[in-house]
């Protein structure tokens, strides 16, 4: 951490900082410029509320150099987290697929999508029970009912399933469920991702529409602090001014989180861009860039999906992607 | 609404969607060009969910026409909604100060910044119990004792207070809380805004980070569909590149949003930038456009508050601020 | 083009207004609502200037329908545009790639790296005789100087070049120059648009750093309605709120574009992220979803590179990448 | 500057750029932790070339602390530049304001509109000649004899007169214009930033869509480094998520110009949110928080305007205006 102070700073609150400083057991150095002085902080600053430095009256700013995550920094962990449910390996170099539709309707359409996209090679069931929309009076999901009906297509196809947790209340519902999600706008509800860091089971961390990798990262430290060290990160597009696409999928996301963490990091290319005809081309950069997995949304319906129906494939459509993303993947770009 | 065809859509299809689009209640009007067709939908589309109709086939796109929100929407509520807690009134062209720390730290804190605050004209004490930081080492804030000090603020100094909750959970211990706040990473935390809809207490809804106007008035939508009518908004900056401010205080969405929504807008120009320094000619600015209230950061100590110190203001500063901003408001824009 | 008027507009000024409309040989197809009265124009509406319905008193609103580009709209130009330029070929499903260093920096410099990136299958050689820097202070290229060293390295390998033109005036030394880009921040350089669409040489534009897609294309309107239709568009990453990478690549960009437009697209995976080590993954990721070329940074010494080193690749590294592309491109997706 | 090596840097490599640095007259501290090894450079590092530093096989990162402007740098200049146009006075803590047409249209539009604005208090007169237009299909100015009628306007009423110059060869053309202005896409056009660094004018910098505070200034550097020290810095909107408003107008950019800056800093809020109904508001806000200048479009038939008219006042609408701005200054943000 580098600290750098105002011109002619009061040498009284210097050294009270200093000491202060050094009471964290940090080393100081100092440098002294015509226009500036500089604190350099050596030792373990990642639990240093930057903050409180910031707010001195002597301080012009403070510079991070270390990173402040600690159990998801690839710097202290250099092999690759792995992280396997059921046939999905999250982790390894393959690249697995989950696949269902964005809203679980009934026993029927969620049991004929389980089958079709195992028949595809999707190795995990992806079903929305309890839904985040913009507007009370669009379809909130089947919620309780919805998690029930997904273990019915577990129990006949043995597809794991994964599903989204919406509140710390729901959890005794999510037993049965085998990946826990997080959608994009809980990625910083905290009170949520504590809980989470208490369980034994792997959380599937969506990054939030406008959080930055290192955010992702800070939010992946709250669940494993906890003691959870199972976190699969997703990739889902960013907010951005751009209004061709709902959002912009951030693909250099992939290979730069690889280089900061050690844990997985998959993509949803369906919620990225909101248009179904992207999905298969995503699907494929995703794949080539080195992703850890996909999750993609399928309707045998899309027409009358209940929810982000213009996102969604048909599964003779998903069938195709799941094929030429496993065309790229002897190829793609290993990490 | 209006619903804009593919080239050559399919007659069946079509036919379809018109007799589907009748069956709720709209009236359908057809316009021919060479390249596309368009259907015009004439009623109250307020409830349509658009994904349904984006979904189909036929459709190249939708645009919407009427606002997606009702209760929300001046249109149909031309007065502007007056919400009033003890001498703080939200709405009357008045603009009522909540002032007081990030984080609430101990009694004598409280009680002191209470005391300063109102001595300045400050008509609400805002103080932070539950605190949303993005690392997990950084301090949380002193939970349910942090509320039970700011009702001891209250018994001390007769202001009502405003402050933060987190999760639904925390509902019982807000009891004698005046303004229950959600911060701007809950703004789509719709769970916890359903809960809100049904308590009889005014939610002061900050806007999201990254989150539109008319967002915004959807999250309001949530609380008022559920009851409860009494909601205040609030502009706190925005995620932007610019990185020499901490986010950009979007001050054009004060007479926007009014001229969306009948409901009070306040500003928090404390949040925005992160800076001290910018406090007080943002505060003065937002009197000047016409904000129907500000929440501004005061610390007795900046240099050692818990958090966000380097925003806070000491009680001397706020009191410089109170008064230039009461210097502004009686030639500031009314709408 | 749909117009959404106020309500209650004033039945004169309506009239004059669709008397108007009538004059620009447009249909007008009237849908009146409780709330809203809405006109369809109906007519070749690419030539309207929006702004001047949007100002009148009694419209509240103006929506698109027809995008406002015509010559680049794949709607009237089914078939990929194929331009060809030495044995470089664009959109026809290969993926030829520029690459040469940021900055031309001598002779041998220049012929050193153009004969190690015609070796390793470069099809054409970039480099930077005009260099736009965000600092007076720091290097501003050869200039003129530079543009003969790269005819000097095209006599040497037979490579055609790609260099970027900064100024109209600058156009007289672009002579031998195969291929004349316009930088991002020239994007919208109108009145050097203009100029280049006056002349026979293929243009290859990039995209700004926070222009859409749609500006984009209206850019490459402005070259083509010049008569000159040979214009290659340049995905090259957009500012977002991220700051791990310089800027975020939309690769969603690609297949979003090749649905719009004819126009072939390439991309910069150099520029984008400015960190060498992502260059490859984001070639191989861009190779995979469709891009018609890619245009790469290459030095032989990027440490002392007196630009943009961080981005470069050594030509050991080139090698690499293009031959990790090849391999992707056989099972890349093809629109 | 501080230059964070990493980790187990090459000795001989490290040596190497130790000395290299120490060439260029900066002073080297090294601090070793046990992640990092960091080099804080003491000196004048202005200059510095920050990529070639970050080239280098064992850097991981360089931080600057200095800033990288000078000329702009208020550290440098304490004193506020004034800058002084026919009674128009930029930078002594008034506000004048320039007022007129997005575009002239002919002499008794500009002439009467010019009448119209001097009555109510303009100081300036503002008008288009050269107009950047998204569309090539778009009405494109009156161009030489648009600037010909301003110069008639300006010997009607004494009006000084301000300007868009898009390209260098218009230059001769501006003999007779007071003011220079770049327009917000030609903000980094470092050819014509350069040119108008070597003329006897104010230049009116407006700051690019998407350009951070720090890069208007760069290009504002461009200029003084040329020797031409009079330039107006111009905040008219950003481009974000939002879409109520056309850009976000970032008003916390006016204190913290002038903090970064001695140069004056005027607000366009007209273009900003291009909505005419916000031009009140948010020009109050500007005078609030302490703008040197307004600059606001004005049109006597703003719904036949040629272009921006949904953004443009009425002469009557701006006389309120300039009345409400000028009942705000005495109380107004002074820095």
């Amino acid at each position: 951490m580098v600290v750098v102070l105002k011109q002619n700073p009061d040498p009284r609150q210097l050294e009270n900082l200093i000491a202060w400083l050094k009471s964290m057991n940090l080393q100081i150095h100092l440098s002294e410029g015509d226009c500036y002085t500089v604190l350099g902080l050596v030792g373990d600053t990642s639990e240093v509320d930057i903050d409180l430095i910031q707010a001195l009256d002597i301080v012009a700013s403070v510079k991070r150099i270390q990173e402040p995550y600690k159990n998801a920094n690839r710097k202290f962990h250099p092999d690759n987290t792995i992280i396997t449910v059921g046939e999905a390996v999250f982790g390894d170099g393959s690249c697995p697929i989950a696949a269902g539709p964005c809203s679980v309707e009934s026993e029927e359409q969620i049991i004929e999508i389980a089958k079709a996209v195992k028949a595809s090679g999707a190795k995990l069931l992806r079903g929305g029970a309890f839904k985040p929309r913009t507007s009370p009076y669009a379809f909130q999901g089947m919620r309780a009912e919805g998690i029930k009906l997904l273990l019915e297509a577990k129990k006949a196809t043995g597809l794991p399933i994964v599903s989204e947790l919406m509140d710390i209340s729901q959890l005794p519902l999510f037993e049965g469920v085998d990946i826990i999600q997080v959608g994009a706008r809980n990625m910083q509800n905290f009170e949520l991702l504590k809980e989470l860091g208490k369980i034994d089971r792997p959380i599937l961390l969506k990054r939030g529409l406008s959080n930055t990798l290192q955010e992702l990262l800070m939010s992946a430290e709250y669940i494993m602090a906890g003691g959870n060290e199972r976190v699969i990160l997703c990739e889902r597009g960013i907010r951005t001014f751009e209004t061709a696409t709902r959002n912009t999928l951030d693909l250099s996301a992939i290979p730069m989180l690889k280089s900061m963490t050690h844990l997985p990091v998959i993509v949803d290319p369906s919620h990225a861009s909101g248009i179904a005809a992207l999905v298969k081309p995503m699907a494929m950069a995703a794949a080539a860039c080195g992703a850890d997995g996909l999750i993609i949304e399928v309707h045998n319906d899309p027409a009358h999906a209940k929810c982000d129906g213009p996102q969604s494939l048909t599964p003779e459509a998903f069938d195709d992607v799941a094929k030429c993303v496993a065309k790229i993947l002897p190829n793609s770009y290993k990490i």
